[in-house]
């Protein structure tokens, strides 16, 4: 399929700006030409540009997506009381049809935000695998690994079992990635055995670290070093890791994890709905660490809008710093962006739009009052847009959603099930 | 005109639930019942409210609405430099016709969002009376008094001019505020004349207070008090008043708008946008104090939009509290509605939907993925819902938009008149 956006805005996000009138042509799953039209390109299907931006899809680079099926159930309430009455018993109840379901309604709701790709955690794996099939989404799967469960061994094997199946399949869209959940669910042994399987399949790692205050505590207790410490002794840093959240850090921390190349992943909503505080994002990036941002689940956000992670990011660290230059526009624009490929290690396949790279982006459009006038629109994407401003989706150069319609989702189904499952489960 | 809305969810703001299957009528700009259908009804128009729900108009208690005009100009720039450099020379160029189609615009994109009244301060002012006119909305105007100014005396009477043509007028959509802009604008004396202004009028007071640590420290070198003791003393907050910002403050500044019945305005977005820093809106509630939601401007936020608003109170809070507890969802929709309305005296009249109030209300869809499932619809409404959810929008018992139609605005020339103006006041 040959597709061309013609006469759109367009976010260069290595150029740091946005080009007016570009020409965008897709071939297959790939961007062929970027500006001028390829002399001789016979396009399938046109897409009008007038008055919209196309922008690199965003990555949400930290997520839980079945949890969309408890989403709004239990909040206001502390993160422990949350975890053990609310969301860990609730999930025992989750077969994997119900999580191939929430999954599902997930895909799409990320889709009507613009998201293009996604760094998942969670369990009966196989139902995303089928879920992203199904809806010719991409994402990165990884099983948690909670080593102090009786089902230790299992998870591994399931673990290693979606690589064997899943990894690298449709056309590359669906990947995986090994995910010792933290250390304060983990033993040093699993998370090693972890590192092994992650060693064995040349995967990437996916953990929390530093989340809440209580876990460098009981680190400082326990092992007498913060869990950035204890990481990096362990070795897991020296693999290519991506540390979703990373709220409590201390300067030592951040100079571990800038010279081990790890991915944070900065989750604003999450950190601050369940009360964890302030991720010193600023600092981080101008020591040069890559940080992305991600949703985390629906249960502690309560959506999946990448929008407001952007706006929040931007927003939330000019207060901490007291500084209206902290964290600009073009940082969180590069946070949803190319930092989410760089910590997938697709930076040379996704993340913005170039020539010979895969066709993922994302098309804004700029009708609403709340992006008029348009005195810049670097700033516009992120302080003033919204989810509702994307209109069209496409991912490995297969249109996705198309005027806000999906294509490969039937929604109508997907929320009927969500709704089902849910009412099931919760009232189990 | 009489309306009914049928079998549909509602937020009953003070009993604190939403309430399942309720219908709503509407006679003239009155709500008459709420429950069972009034035996002899005869509506000429039916609103179906299955998958809905019906909130109380959204409150957004203060902003500069003309500002729109002025989005995305100047961000990521430290206040100062943003106000002299930007800001203000852009200012000087609007003509009143400019200031009615940035109004205009602007009461659309709230309306968009759910904002049934607003507290406004701006220069120009007999054009947003002229807008809220044409566009049947209610709103508070008043004109931003600047005792620095040349013009202090013109201004004072432009206040006076637009009480005595317009106050009260429109059925009593149209009100009016006096507003001495702040201490640092306004020699002590002219912030008396506007008192003397507003009591011979029977006038509330609009003003911000305490927005920058700058403000407060001048204060202390200049008055040796604070913002708030130096208002105080002046007499000012003896007075109805609505005290914008009220970022920095001292316990005992705390203590005195409590005691005096100060309504506060927390504006998120822009206070962290601005680097200004986070408002003590736990302590403030805690203390009884009446603490109500704003956008502040669009050239600070950079939209008007109040989802965005009262996500932004609940998740910041409990940020900065450290504590999942902080501010929780039904304190943030009661800031965003009732509240608003106690800060604009108006809680007999709206702020919730209740038999014999008028009728201001907005109709939320439920449909969008992002509200499914529906496990806490109170929830859902502060941590899932985005602007784009609200369908139907009722104010003063007109239907101004509708399956997110403008009945009253044309947005398209709105857009098309805002382009030309900023590109002309941007260029000049
Ligand atoms: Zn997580
Ligand atoms: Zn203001």
């Amino acid at each position: 399929m040959k597709t061309i956006i013609r006469n759109i805005s367009m976010l260069n996000i290595k150029e740091k700006k946005i080009e007016e009138n570009v020409n965008i042509g897709i071939d297959g799953d790939r961007i062929v030409f970027v500006g001028d039209i390829l002399e001789g390109f016979k396009a399938e299907k046109v897409i009008e540009g007038e008055n919209r931006v196309a922008m690199p899809g965003i990555c949400n680079s930290h997520t839980h997506i079945p949890m969309s099926l408890l989403r709004n159930y239990g909040d206001d309430l502390p993160l422990w009381d949350w975890l053990n009455s609310k969301i860990w018993p609730a999930e025992k109840y989750l077969t994997p049809e119900d999580v191939y379901w929430g999954a599902m309604l997930s895909l799409g709701e990320m889709l009507n935000s613009g998201i293009t790709s996604f760094i998942d955690m969670y369990f009966h794996i196989d139902s995303i695998g089928q879920a992203l099939c199904d809806a010719k989404a991409r994402g990165f799967v990884s099983r948690g690994l909670i080593g102090s469960d009786d089902g230790s061994r299992e998870q591994l094997a399931e673990a290693e079992s979606f690589i064997k199946n899943w990894h690298n399949t449709q056309n590359g869209r669906i990947k995986s990635m090994v995910a010792p959940h933290a250390i304060y669910t983990c033993s040093g042994d699993y998370i090693s055995e972890a590192m092994e399987l992650a060693s064995k399949y040349g995967q990437r790692i996916h953990i929390h670290v530093s989340e809440s205050k209580k876990e460098v505590d009981e680190s400082l207790r326990d092992y007498g070093k913060s869990p950035v410490e204890y990481l990096s002794d362990l070795g897991l840093l020296d693999m290519p890791t991506v540390a979703a959240h990373c709220v409590y850090l201390s300067d030592r921390d951040m100079e571990i994890l800038k010279e081990k190349n790890v991915n944070v992943v900065n989750n604003p909503s999450s950190n601050l709905k369940l009360g964890n505080g302030f991720a010193r994002v600023d600092e981080m990036l101008k020591l040069g660490i890559n940080v992305a941002i991600g949703t985390d689940g629906s249960a502690s956000n309560n959506n999946l809008n990448m929008f407001e992670e952007m706006h929040l990011a931007a927003l939330v660290n000019k207060g901490v710093n007291k500084d209206p230059l902290s964290v600009p526009a073009l940082e969180v624009l590069k946070m949803g962006t190319v930092n989410g490929a760089i910590a997938m290690g697709m930076e040379d396949e996704i993340g913005s739009i170039e020539v010979g790279k895969k066709a993922d982006l994302a098309i804004i459009s700029l009708d609403s009052a709340h992006l008029c006038p348009q005195n810049n629109l670097l700033s516009a994407l992120v302080y003033s847009a919204q989810s509702s401003d994307v209109e069209t989706v496409i991912v490995d150069g297969n249109i996705l959603l198309e005027n806000r319609e999906h294509k490969t989702i039937d929604m109508e189904k997907a929320k009927y099930m969500v709704k089902s499952i849910s009412k099931r489960i919760l009232n189990a």
